[in-house]
């Protein structure tokens, strides 16, 4: 018998309790042993629950008890989980958690101390939910170099872009409706539509490929608050359809690129058929060529199974997880890690006539005439020519309005 | 530094060399340590080759070297692989195939003779060619109780089916091009066309997801002869592209129903967009709802550089990997594991005018009709009342030529 103790009893620690009752038998057959909850830890009462036993509300009932051999944390945020997850790897505890936030932050440093005391910082749920990437990623392609990821990796911007596209429905409208669904923070919203969660998901995957720390302050990040019908309805004139995409490449030279950008995706694109709340992740291996993984992206019990899955594995495997499971410490990166590479670009842009935003932005294809401005796809440009373009619409007298990367039609 | 053999130096076999000599550095990093082929058994002459001194053609050698910790086994068939892959295991080596014959048919044996001699017996590559399918099946989901496959899994027809929908060529036409670019066999494409393949790879994923050994001879199969460019088209009508669809599903009984067979798929189903030699397999959870794998389902490299996967999981896990990745011995069926469930079916008739067509179906759509006959969509049926229905076309002189599930829609 194998105890545990999960920190937080939130959506995710609820969903993991839940997992760990409603499929004890097979979770009890792939461990080796049967899984038990001894304790879990939260602020708030539950003492009229039939298992209000369990609940304890200071760490160091759990810290104390030689018993606990794996910690759950789904706290979220990096105020309280981040001392607790270290205090439980430094006792030799193995720790799996959903925190993307803290393994974005800390977890270079909290995989060597998983090292040192000799057990498992496992966090496949902190991207994708219940979808297995980290660890497919990690174990089965140990025979290929990945060069490059691309994803769909946060749910709730794919189920408003997909509503704006089914519905002609604007930014504002389809952010309500999530919200009211309950997949969109009422409060603030904008670490979702913001980009910043995909950021710390893409800032996780880029760790693992690159072997050492990639921060997320170090990654160009943009949200959808831009996007509008009118856009959606452009790209789809292009064969394209708009996703927020994550993504990293290994450059030519040996450093690395990453970003957060929503982007024009050719419909032949694997991606661009993900719609709603999915999450759908794109590996490119040397051997392997492109894989595909894809699933729900969040909700209580999909997020649970990854956890409960890390859970076994952390018994089952311990410390021997981090021989492929594993990057290095690193300073931030001065400056972000843009792409220098050129691609095509949509733009639109307000203030200037057709003829002017061709003659400035050079060889492409008008994709839509605006009362004040139009829409436009420059066939091949850089970082640096588009810069340059925008001073010029602006020394006209325009402005652009959005720029839209097109992901490569060969794919 | 880990010494392995190959067995079999045809294109897998080859590439599992060719892989680790090119990731020697990822390899040796994930595995923990150097990983060396030391043998590699082929009948055939390759004493011109700079490493000619590698090659041996008798089993005995490398059985009788104890260095050798992991056997790699790409002869294919069951007439040497087997017999070669028993006395590796019962020596106490691990073994890694890709091969999904003797997997389909001797795998309850060969799990259970590794988990006796403390080794492992791991086939990734043996389901999806280079993309990870059973890795995350038996170990990410864990947590799950898998109640549904359903997946693309022969790239040689789905390049077919994809090449006559696009460019609406006939069945021969497709197979000769298939047979051109080396992705069908030219002497006999009956193991692929036929469904076989397809057959023993569901029969893999059935036994893994139930726990005991399904068999090949236990699954109805049926392949693609049979359909035409029409059939493409009346699906098109319908919303639905053709795919060979392999499938697996428990029972709420208990029981265990499996088949292959080309399908009308609904174009929001994931499995719909997966084209040319491309895999997918989607799986559901009870905890997790669907997750798609998608990739390459063959190629060299691909397919070796999962077999390469599987040796550091043998080298880091050995018969561990044995605690989720097993199933029981079992007898095969009596009969075959069908699906009692109605659903939506199409039927092509000939000799039968649409009126006679629909009074025999009963309730449904009239999609395309023919000079001598019919294309129809039934809205429910199960397998008696379409075999009753088949009597009574013959009844009055008419014949039914195609019969194709319509997967569900709300998927």
């Amino acid at each position: 018998m194998a105890k545990i103790a999960i920190l937080g009893f939130g959506t995710v620690g609820s969903g993991v309790y839940e997992v760990l009752n409603r499929n004890a038998a097979s979770v009890a057959r792939r461990a080796g042993e049967p899984v038990e909850v001894k304790y879990i830890l939260d602020v708030r009462d539950f003492s009229d629950r039939p298992d209000a036993a369990l609940f304890v509300k200071n760490i160091d009932v759990i810290l104390a008890d030689p018993e606990v051999k794996v910690v759950v944390e789904t706290i979220g945020g990096t105020r309280f989980a981040y001392p607790y997850v270290k205090q439980a790897l430094e006792s030799g505890r193995s720790v799996c958690t959903s925190n993307k936030e803290m393994v974005a932050t800390y977890g270079a440093e909290l995989l060597a101390l998983a090292k040192s005391h000799n057990c498992a910082f496992l966090f496949e749920a902190s991207v994708g939910g219940g979808t297995p990437i980290i660890t497919p990623m990690h174990q089965c392609l140990a025979a290929n170099v990945i060069t490059e990821v691309e994803g769909i990796v946060n749910g709730t911007t794919n189920f408003m872009l997909t509503k704006m596209a089914r519905e002609n429905m604007g930014f504002d409208e389809a952010l309500k409706i999530a919200q009211q669904l309950g997949y969109a923070e009422t409060k603030d919203p904008s670490d979702d539509v913001d980009g910043r969660d995909a950021c710390r998901k893409i800032a996780i995957l880029s760790s693992l490929v690159c072997g050492h720390h990639v921060y997320p302050q170090n990654i160009p990040t943009r949200g959808i608050r831009d996007v509008t019908v009118e856009d959606i309805q452009a790209a789809d004139k292009l064969g394209c359809v708009i996703k927020l995409i994550a993504w990293m490449k290994l450059l030519p030279g040996g450093g690395v690129a990453a970003g957060v950008e929503p982007c024009l995706v050719p419909k032949v694109n694997q991606l661009a058929g993900v719609d709603d709340v999915f999450n759908a992740v794109k590996v490119k291996g040397d051997m392997l060529g492109d894989v595909v993984f894809y699933g729900k992206g969040a909700g209580k019990l999909p997020t649970a199974s990854a956890v409960v899955a890390d859970v076994v594995d952390a018994l089952k495997h311990g410390v021997q997880m981090h021989d492929s499971l594993f990057w290095q410490p690193a300073q931030p990166a001065e400056g972000m890690l843009t792409d220098p590479a050129p691609a095509a670009y949509y733009v639109r842009v307000e203030g200037a006539a057709p003829a002017v935003v061709e003659a400035i932005y050079g060889k492409g294809r008008l994709v839509a005439e605006h009362f004040d401005g139009c829409a436009y796809l420059v066939e091949k440009a850089d970082a640096s020519a588009l810069e340059e373009a925008a001073r010029k619409i602006g020394a006209v007298g325009g402005s652009v309005k959005l720029v839209l990367r097109r992901l490569p039609e060969e794919e």
